[in-house]
């Protein structure tokens, strides 16, 4: 595994250091972080203060970091990074009875109004009024401290590392790909895109009971990476950039991803997202089986989706996930998937390192999951 | 109502003719179908023989006989064109239990192979092997006779009448999308295009328990037709022809349509299939809604797919239907649905109207249903 | 219809009267209500004030009022009764944005943790923490005025009265049987019991689609009135009380429903809940079908299970209901089920009336639903 | 492992014996099994002829041996028993394309009439017109040789054996209660029951992802084999005989599973299918959770119903299986399960000990599968 800027020692060994005054890396402009002081409120009834010990960066981050923006998500001012986290309990509010000082939790980012209907259905992920850690004008968790819901904070078990706890996010979202696409030990799977949420997509199935997976990428690092990690078969494509007639350019890729399964393909995900990728997994897809796309490469895309409808695949849509931490927590805890592989490059947080880290994850490659210990 | 090249009288009433020959509209070329003799082999054991009385004018039909294809089906040799249709039995095999000379039945003019896994799990529309009539090579049903499975053939009660028996082939599509939609009392329903395709959706819809129904469409006769059948709302839309910038474009006619709804739309069924209809579709549909694509009418389109998926809307595909035949006929026979007003047009089955029929439905406009009384 | 103790004005002709002090109907002892000083909490930021307007009796009402419990929930300490009800705004928390004073609400009367793993999944009704008006230790609705969560509170439109309001709540556990139990079009139904969870249980599976609805009691009254609200076939059964062997007993009831019906049962609502009827239920209903057990009559059971069970007959069991509130709301606005033909009895809320009132619901036989104006 | 009559060679290496005429094991009465010839029809064109190799016997096959009856299927002429077998293809009919002779096959014992609308809709297991190998009148495949649709033969992958695919029939049933439950990573499961059913739904269960698994015996021998294959924790109970009250009964052993699982219990599989096993499965199961009935121990059962009913737990019930094959096969060929301890005796096929396996088969205790090789 590659390093970082700074010589990993035990993650938890700076618990008794403590904290004077709360900093976060604030987002000031385009590939400007500083850490600066963040005064948090006290928390609510409801609420929880947690000394965050694990950060993930994600390539969402990296939008805001690189473009001050996320899609239609905009950083219209300074604001604290950060979602992906885990950390101690150091404080709880007054109605709080599930959790105690000194809990290790991992904490789901979003939180939700519980009052619309979507809500009140359980589908709080697509609530309009959601108050995301780290998405435009929702502050981060790329801090010491953060004040968090007490029941959007998940205890650790004892063998689950804080690291693995932060793990949950990206995690979460290959499971709620899983749910969503009903995987079970009968669904055969194409992912395509080899990077972190293509491999957390990988090992969420597999714990699903998918019995073949093939994935495909256009970098051969990744591939391996992913053949390391568990997958039946990789291939290597051509550049994700679309070039014309994406038709023809499908079908000699399909015929290569059909031998590889050597059997219909019954869910892919397309960890990518851009037409290319997305035209690919609707020629390789059998009848009546499902694409989920998972990666937001392209907003608009050019597609084959008449021919794909008539052979009833449906097309699902991913957006983070809902009701997960209980089950990514459980997977740790037996065994049943690891996910610290997937953590190649740790940083510290100072200064000094906080833009390197974003760098470094903004460059892909051989940085799957860079992690911030604090 | 029109009328088309016939007097149209009891569409029963010449039951008592000896049928000399079998004769059938065959597709030759382009716009070129001749009556000519249609052998048929004796039905098999399980098969039976139907004396054809009744034939809609598909809009694949008229790709057929305009095109000589539909989507990737060509026709490289003389087909009998046709498929929606009913008549009555004159002859039953020998193993054929259910069914009896002089029954009344419509038929489902698709025949599965049963054997493969998609058939085995009751998803045999989807069948690789699927031979339905008119759709080539297989020969199709506007034939003095054609010769059928049994348990295809369904048997009409007294008060459904045959041409109301081969309106559920039609009517089978939008039950289809319907079932697949899983429409009920709460769901507020967009459909775009008032064609033959988007009116059987709408009253399908209404059985299903759809309390509010926007359609819309290009053409301001279809949408006065559509509100006849019970349409809450119509919005007349501009050109299907795709005019770029198509997310601009979208906006406004969303904008048009939210405000028709009041409310949020749960599921739209695009019954055209353009670039535009699906951009608007998916833009207009809430989150965690359905977008079903029944039209077919781009077979490669450019659309806002992913903020769609982040959205969480599936996009369902329809490819014609399976087990609708039953729910059709009761849904006539207790009147809980009206498809008679859908035909606006008959001709008789002779050399000289059918083209003429043909070139009816192609025209479209005030056409909703071409028939064939034979 | 037959009237209660009151001359029945204009509901909502007491809007201006000045409320000196709240006053609600305790429950003291077995058959013992006194209309006694009820002190509220003021509302939190979220609550909201109700000057309730209608109240309407339910069948575990009358339990407690009976025997002080209903099932598992004892009546332990006094305790306002009721629960199905709806009200004027009179105060709104300082937090709530979608209500106003004087906006005419029906009130769903469970207010959840929301923290627990069922309800972030949506699945309220079941949470263990749910404190629900009227059922014991939390106090009821039958009252001048209550507070409320803003968000258990929904608007009525101008063609819903307040009565209708307050029947949100018995029709809300119709709804939700019929989405436990997927009912459409083609879904054929046997209801067991006309009183009144039969009886909307049965306005909302027309409202659902099904085409055809066979309903059985002992009470050749109920049955009438049930035929007049709509049951395409009505048979009055031998009394409920269990007599061996039941399974002869249920064969011949079973050949009668089976004739009624004329095709396969696929959904039976027991809506009455002992051995007989559930043993009828579960021969009556075909392969594949479901049996939906919607009343609570004796806890244990003897039943024929494993026959059921294998035909794949599913069980399903209904608790209150979630989410169906704007779902009702909305097939009252419409006209799409009509509840007030249900209501055959009212009374005023004053000392005089309110045990009588009781005793006239728990009489059963013509009183369908007994309310209270306020 | 014990061992039957039979020293146990290579189970395959008698194929090069040319058979000169077909003999059967025909149930004549009670306990009374004769090994004489049975003439079978020539494979019609959809069908071919297999050697059978391997042949296991099920509870059901026990019951017709000991009582001419199992639930209401009764012996009433000479039948041939069994239908758990694999063999290889030795004859194929004029239509058969996808299987040769030499194949080595397992094969789906019953054959649906893919006519009715259960068929249609892929539930063919529901099918009224079943015939199924050894369930009367229909003969079974203990016999040297059976004609068998091509369509229900699976061909077995290189290292999968003629037992393992004997093996798939019970597997089967586990297979589909796993999908009937909708087993995932996140579903605990208590199984009742550790005999050969219990032990494959078990075996299936792990392969669906459960992560925990509680299962409850009468029998410590039996709990000490599902421990060795599995389970993560073992509960031995008292006799399944019911003794009132069962509902103070219930609670103790739900107390001992509920510590012994140390979380909710999502999903129980009763195997046994008493009054005692099912009131423990409803007391033991979460709100909103399953409880799948798929031993058929009692006909009539007296179960505290409705309070399970009122936690909206769904019984759900299962009779055989669909489309299961494909599954198990692979399950098997990949190693996701192994379901070759199941196999603890073999016998050969001979008037000596045919009765003797029967009769092994009916003690239970340490035989677990008792398997004939031919």
């Amino acid at each position: 595994m590659e390093k970082g800027g700074m010589p990993v020692g035990d993650e938890e060994s700076k618990d008794e250091i403590e904290i004077k005054e709360n900093m976060a890396a604030w987002l000031l402009g385009v590939k400007n972080l500083q850490i600066q002081p963040y005064n948090l409120p006290p928390p609510g009834p409801h609420d929880v203060k947690i000394r965050v010990k694990a950060v993930g960066i994600c390539g969402s981050d990296v939008h805001h970091f690189k473009n001050m923006r996320c899609a239609n998500f905009v950083v219209k001012k300074p604001m604290v990074i950060g979602h992906e986290c885990a950390g101690i309990i150091e404080e709880v509010g007054s109605q709080v009875k599930t959790l105690a000082v000194g809990d290790r939790v991992a904490l789901e980012p979003g939180v939700s109004c519980r009052d619309c209907n979507l809500c009140k259905d359980g589908l709080y992920n697509l609530c309009k009024e959601m108050k995301f850690f780290g998405s435009p004008p929702t502050n981060g968790s790329l801090a010491n401290q953060v004040v968090h819901p007490a029941n959007l904070c998940f205890k650790l078990p004892q063998n689950v590392s804080l690291e693995e706890g932060a793990m949950c996010e990206p995690l979460s979202v290959g499971v709620h790909a899983c749910r969503r696409a009903n995987i079970g030990p009968d669904t055969k799977i194409l992912i395509m895109g080899a990077g972190p949420i293509g491999l957390v997509t990988m090992l969420a199935a597999r714990a699903f009971g998918s019995p073949k997976i093939v994935i495909t990428d256009v970098d051969a690092q990744r591939l391996s990476f992913a053949k390391n990690l568990g997958a039946e078969e990789i291939i290597q494509v051509s550049t994700n950039i679309q070039v014309r007639p994406i038709i023809q350019d499908a079908s000699e890729e399909v015929e290569k991803i059909h031998t590889a399964m050597g059997a219909d393909i019954d869910v892919t995900f397309d960890c990518v997202g851009f037409s290319k990728t997305m035209c690919t997994a609707l020629n390789a897809t059998r009848a009546g089986g499902k694409v989920c796309l998972v990666g937001l490469g392209q907003s608009e895309m050019t597609i084959p989706l008449t021919p794909a409808a008539a052979r009833e695949i449906d097309i699902i849509g991913i957006f983070r996930y809902r009701n997960t931490w209980p089950l990514c927590i459980e997977l740790l805890r037996t065994g049943k998937l690891d996910v610290k592989p997937l953590i190649t490059h740790r940083f510290s947080f100072n200064q000094e390192d906080v833009e390197e880290a974003f760098e470094t994850s903004a460059r892909g490659g051989t940085a799957i999951k860079v992690m911030f210990n604090l």
